[in-house]
């Protein structure tokens, strides 16, 4: 394996708690990395930075850990923009919604939905994503569920199943039955494609008393829980997080006091998703509000045809700096350490020794520019589990 | 010179009245366009278009004039984030402001600026701006606004002389003095390399009397003019621009009722800058109140570093039409079209025989995409001017 030294680190984040006097970011200047193999292998100041066979000089740019977008439904087939174009225009729109991705999901070819997967990761890559977690749910029968998760298995580890995701047009009058089969032979034959078990815990999808079976049942599958809750209205979702003991809950737009105090006093992570709630014209999540009362928040970009056609993590942290009330530090944390806690994953979204070597070369001096200079093409370069993945053309 | 067939382009956006069964943008689908030299040569059905020396077929891909940015403050050296990061932290910033920019630019050589103009360019141009119009008001001395106008002209023609950006520190206590430089001196050194004047008439910058003295001199100095007005607060800037026949008035995010009948029964457009609305947590301007009383609307990125360090005009469109009120169609028409009359030019902004050839694959099949994928690497080829001058690296 070879060894390369990144120097010339004008600004290093590396989320690391016991570097940069006590900055959420732990940020060290004038810094240095040694990447080996896939690892992390040695964080300092550049004039303390050990040889190594290669040597790459950022010329004073600055270096983040590379972003974990954990929250994304990437395994589908068509578009929505007619859908998105009413919306827009204060219509209400009657088309089919969900079930339109479902059919033309159910109606593609594996390598058709594979296609259409990696145009995305790779705009994700490009955009500074390195780890990203990918739910079924546009499939909606026992073959098309597997069918996605066993193709979301070829791009990560962070696979998770989302059969509860809505109940599908033929099930409209047994709902019922739709429960038992999510909860029986479609877990089944999920799991091993799996390693979360989700439920679209809201207003109009699956209540409670649903959501509470769909998660046990995965977890006696030997799934991890995590839920979408509180997104269309107050409810249940929180509540049922914290009970369950989920890694997370996702939108979190609606909260009460006691959902903000059970979140505080719980391991559970509120992942935010502000492209859902740009695109849907909804409130924007009230991300301040969480981190005064404590709370581990995660932003990821909940990348679908329907809500959020989004795949830059770096244009999440912009409008979660605009419009959620989070500082540039914060928003860049919960994009990286923060959905690495969503994913309860302890190698990626920071910076230090022994950590997967994932690292973003910003063409920036500092951090602050991601929000500072919205939809700039700010990503220079992205090395994943060591590999250089991606470098921006000159310019 | 070599003609060009440009064919297979799924959705023709040509802002052509005379196309498209009435809508907005006169959209042609299943379309072709000709480039021969700089110009466009031909535009019409693929099935109808005539032969050319080359060929190439954009795959059902969207076609989009290029975007008419016209307004922008290119020349400048340094950056703002840390006054960025603390306006975004809620705490009011006792920094230099516009000042910092303007100590900075002073120092910087002209090759400093030249390069830091050139890499913003170059974004811009990645991004799908085929036109860019830049201010001089970073330099507020004689020599130094003129020096910027002369390093403006390297890249547009659409060069605007805005000494009264605000009152130099220097000119504190003597802010007559400045506007007398303004209006004599520093405007005789700067119109023979500026197309426009233009005046920052707000509250806290230039009054009334001091804003119509300073465009007057400027168009008795065979200028035309522009303003600054409505950013900060209600105020005369509207009025200002209609009495003078302004081009435009950028901003009109603060418009009493009068002002928008104003520019209903005038030919100035309103031209809207979401990023600076965005970046400074201002009020969104109302595109919608605009439209809906018949003012004709433009978008542009006002980059600048200190309220709108922006570049990509899809990123304002997507802004545009989340928080201004303005339909996908609107919004780029506000970007192409609108922004080609802000710059009272009729060869720019469509795509139409004898236009300037200036053309946008999006790497999307259809225009709504702009708004529908924020923050997505949607531009895949740019042509200016009939130059093939970005190509996106294909992923």
């Amino acid at each position: 394996m070879t060894a390369t030294l990144v120097t010339g680190i004008g600004e290093l984040v590396t989320n690391d708690p016991k570097r940069g006097e006590g900055s959420l970011l732990g940020i060290e200047r004038d810094a240095a990395v040694v990447v080996d193999g896939d690892r992390v292998a040695w964080v300092g100041a550049a004039s303390d930075a050990p040889d190594a066979d290669e040597r790459l000089d950022v010329e004073g740019r600055c270096v983040v850990p590379g972003f974990v977008d954990s929250h994304t439904h990437l395994v589908f087939a068509g578009e929505r923009s007619a859908e998105f174009a009413v919306r827009m225009a204060g219509e209400s729109y009657t088309g089919g919604g969900i079930a339109t991705t479902v059919a033309a999901t159910r109606a593609a070819s594996d390598e058709q939905l594979r296609q259409n997967a990696r145009r995305l990761l790779a705009e994700m890559v490009a955009s500074g994503t390195t780890t990203v977690e990918i739910k079924s749910g546009y499939g909606l029968t026992v073959d098309d569920e597997a069918r996605i998760l066993r193709i979301a298995r070829e791009f990560t580890a962070e696979t998770t199943f989302l059969g509860a995701h809505v109940v599908p047009p033929e099930y409209e009058d047994a709902r019922e039955d739709y429960v038992e089969l999510v909860t029986g032979s479609m877990l089944e034959a999920c799991a091993p494609h799996a390693r979360w078990v989700d439920v679209f815990c809201d207003a109009g999808a699956f209540d409670e008393g649903e959501a509470r079976r769909v998660l046990q049942a995965g977890m006696e599958a030997g799934l991890l829980p995590r839920l979408h809750g509180n997104q269309l209205a107050e409810g249940p979702g929180v509540r049922l997080g914290v009970e369950v003991g989920a890694a997370s809950v996702d939108h979190c737009t609606h909260l009460t006091d006691r959902d903000v105090e059970a979140l505080a006093g719980s391991d559970v992570v509120a992942t935010l998703l502000p492209g859902a709630d740009f695109s849907t014209r909804a409130p924007y999540a009230d991300a301040r509000r969480l981190i005064d009362a404590g709370v581990p928040v995660a932003l990821a970009t909940d990348c679908n045809p329907g809500s959020s056609f989004v795949t830059s993590m770096g244009w999440c942290i912009a409008l979660a700096v605009r419009e959620l009330g989070m500082t540039p530090a914060e928003a860049l944390y919960a994009a990286t350490a923060g959905g690495a806690r969503a994913l309860r994953r302890d190698d990626i979204g920071s910076i230090v020794d022994g950590a997967s070597a994932d690292l973003v070369v910003l063409d920036a001096p500092n951090h602050v520019h991601l929000a500072y200079r919205p939809g700039a093409p700010l990503v220079r370069a992205v090395w994943r589990r060591g590999s250089l993945v991606y470098r921006h053309e000159s310019v």
